[in-house]
C-alpha cells in the first residue's frame, strides 16, 4: 500500500499492508488530517521514525471482532499496556508504556490501511459525515478546555492563536461560555471565529491590557505565545497550553509566582465529547479544510501546508489497494 | 531612626520615625528575618527603593485603635485597596494598587519602627515566642502548599531545595503526609529535615527516577530547580513554584504539554494557618535560626548571609529609638 514515512525524510513509499492481530482491526483510511504535530515532526519533534498520521476516519475491514466489520471508525491515538497505575485510572493516554498512532513507535493514518487495538476504536454515528469525523481527535483535544473552565462562573477567556487547533478551541468555548475572544494574525480566520460568536482581536493591534483575562488558551505553537499569555492572565488565572513544538520557551517563572498563575499542559481529549459535539452540530468544521489532496500527493500536500497561510488539510488515499 | 535602606546600595540609615495615621498602627520592630526575597532586590528584583524587610515581630506602640497599644504583631505584608475585585474576593494580596512592606513602594521592616494599617496586624499568642513569631510570614507562605496537595489521596511529594523556604515548605507537609522527600545539597539541613520525619535525598547523587512524584515543590531559588521538577514530576502531577528570583527560566513546554503538567505559581499565604502551626508546635523554626546580628550591623548581617550557607539569620533592633 501507498504510506507517507517519515525516516528524517518525508517519502511517499510502498509498504507491505499490516496485518491485524486478535483485538486489533484493520482499518482502511477514508480521510486524514495533517496537524501541527505532523509538522513538529519533520523538524525534529518527538524522534519519530515511521507511517505520519494521527487524525483519521476510515472503516473497519478485518476484525476478529465481528461487530466492528464495516463500521466506520475513528481511533483514540494512545494505545497503552491496560495494567499499570495510569491505565486503571482511566488515564491511558499518560501510560509509560504507550505507543501512539503517528508520533511514537507506531505507524499512522497518512496511509490506505491502519491497524489499531479495537479498545482504541470509536464508532462513528451516520449524522456525522467523514469531512467532520476527521476532526474528531484535534476537537477531542480542544474539548479538553473545558475540564478547565468549569469553576469559574464568568470567566474572560481568550484563545491565542487563530490557527487549526487555537479556531477549534474557540468554537468549543463559545458553545459554552460568552466572553470568549480569539487572538490572531489572520483577517480571514479572525472572521470565521466572529461567525461562530467569538470575540476577535488583532494581535498586531491587541491592546488588551495586563492582567485582564481569567482564563488564556495559548495555541500559536510558538514560545511566543507564552510570553503574551503571561501578560494577559490576571493573579489566580490560567494558563491552558496547547501546543507543542520543538523549541524550549523562556519565560519569567517570578510573575508566574507573585500573581499566582496556574500554567497547565493539555494535549489529548475525550472522544464521546468531540463526537457530541459534532453530532449536536455544535461545533463547524468544514469551514476548517482548506484544501484536500490524494495520498500520493502527500508531499505536495506538507508542501502547500508549510507555505501557506492554511487551516485543515485532508489526504485522501487514491483507491488502490497495495 | 536607624534603618537598613536600599537605593540601588544597601546602606543603614539615620530616617525619620514614620507616624501613623487613623486606621494604622506604630509598630516597634523586635525581631526581623532577612529572607531570599531581601537578596533578590539588592540584585535588582522587583526595582524596589526604600527600607527592606518584610518578615518581622514587634509590639504596637501608637495606634487610634486602643485595643491594639502594646500588644505584640505580626503583620501580613501586603497592603490592598480594599475595593477591587480581588480585594473583595478575599484576595488582596492579589490587589493591583497594593503596596508590599519591603517589597514594593511601601518601607520595610529593617528598621526600629514601621507603619501598617490595622488590618493588616495579627495578634500573636503568648506561646509564640519573638524568635517563632518571626517565622509567620514565610511559615504562612509554606503553608500555602496544603491548598494544593489536599486532593490526591497519598501523594509522593518532593521538595527541591533545602534553604529556608525549602525546610519551612517539608516541616508543613510533613506535618500532614507521609511520602516527603527533601532533594538538597547540604548534608546538615538535609539531617534536619530527617528529624522532623522527612525523606531526603542528596542532589547530586539523586537517583530518584524521572516522572516517579506527583507533587514537586521547587524550592531552589534558581531556574535549574525547574528544569529538575519537570524530571521528576510525573504525568498530570503538579509542580508547586515557591521561589522568585531575577532570571528567566528556559523550559520544554512540550513536556509540560504532553505530560499534562500543572505548573502553579504560590507566593503568599494565610497567617492564621501559620500561627495556628507554631502554636500546636507541629513546625519548628528554632532550628533554622543560625545568627542573629543588631540591627545597626545589618550590611555585616547580608554579607553573612551571602557568603555562608546559612539559614535563617535575624536582626535586633538596638533598642534606641530615633
Amino acid at each position: 500500500m501507498k504510506a507517507l514515512c517519515f525516516d528524517g525524510e518525508l517519502k511517499l513509499r510502498h509498504v507491505k499492508r499490516p496485518r491485524p492481530r486478535p483485538g486489533e482491526a484493520l482499518i482502511r483510511v477514508s480521510l486524514a488530517g495533517i496537524c501541527g504535530t505532523d509538522l513538529e515532526i519533520l523538524k525534529g519533534y518527538s524522534g519519530f521514525r515511521g507511517i505520519l498520521g494521527h487524525e483519521f476516519v476510515g472503516r473497519v475491514t478485518e476484525c476478529d471482532e465481528v461487530q466492528w466489520l464495516g463500521r466506520r471508525v475513528v481511533g483514540e491515538i494512545n494505545i497503552s499496556c491496560g495494567e499499570c497505575t495510569f491505565c486503571l485510572w482511566g488515564l491511558g493516554r499518560h501510560c509509560p508504556h504507550r505507543t501512539v498512532v503517528g508520533i511514537a513507535n507506531r505507524n499512522g493514518a497518512f496511509a490506505e490501511y491502519l491497524v489499531l487495538p479495537v479498545v482504541n476504536l470509536h464508532a462513528v454515528p451516520d449524522a456525522i459525515p467523514d469531512e467532520a469525523a476527521v476532526f474528531v481527535e484535534p476537537l477531542a483535544a480542544a474539548a479538553e478546555v473545558l475540564e478547565y473552565v468549569r469553576v469559574a462562573p464568568s470567566p474572560r477567556i481568550a484563545v491565542l492563536g487563530d490557527g487549526r487547533l487555537g479556531l477549534l478551541v474557540a468554537q468549543v468555548l463559545v458553545h459554552s461560555h460568552s466572553n470568549v475572544v480569539v487572538i490572531g494574525k489572520h483577517a480571514s480566520k479572525l472572521k470565521l471565529a466572529r461567525s461562530w460568536g467569538a470575540k476577535t482581536v488583532a494581535l498586531s493591534q491587541t491592546k488588551l491590557p495586563a492582567a485582564s483575562l481569567s482564563l488564556v488558551v495559548e495555541a500559536t505553537g510558538s514560545p511566543a505565545g507564552l510570553q503574551e499569555a503571561l501578560r494577559l492572565v490576571e493573579p489566580r488565572g490560567t494558563i491552558l497550553m496547547k501546543s507543542t513544538y520543538r523549541e524550549m520557551a523562556y519565560f519569567d517563572t517570578a510573575k508566574l509566582v507573585v500573581d499566582e498563575i496556574r500554567l497547565v499542559g493539555s494535549r489529548c481529549g475525550n472522544f464521546s465529547t468531540a463526537l457530541d459535539l459534532l453530532r449536536g452540530g455544535h461545533v463547524n468544521v468544514q469551514a476548517l479544510i482548506s484544501k484536500k489532496f490524494p495520498l500520493h500527493a502527500g508531499l505536495e500536500a506538507f508542501e502547500y501546508v508549510e507555505n501557506n497561510p492554511c487551516l485543515k488539510v485532508l489526504l485522501l488515499p487514491d483507491g488502490s489497494s497495495g
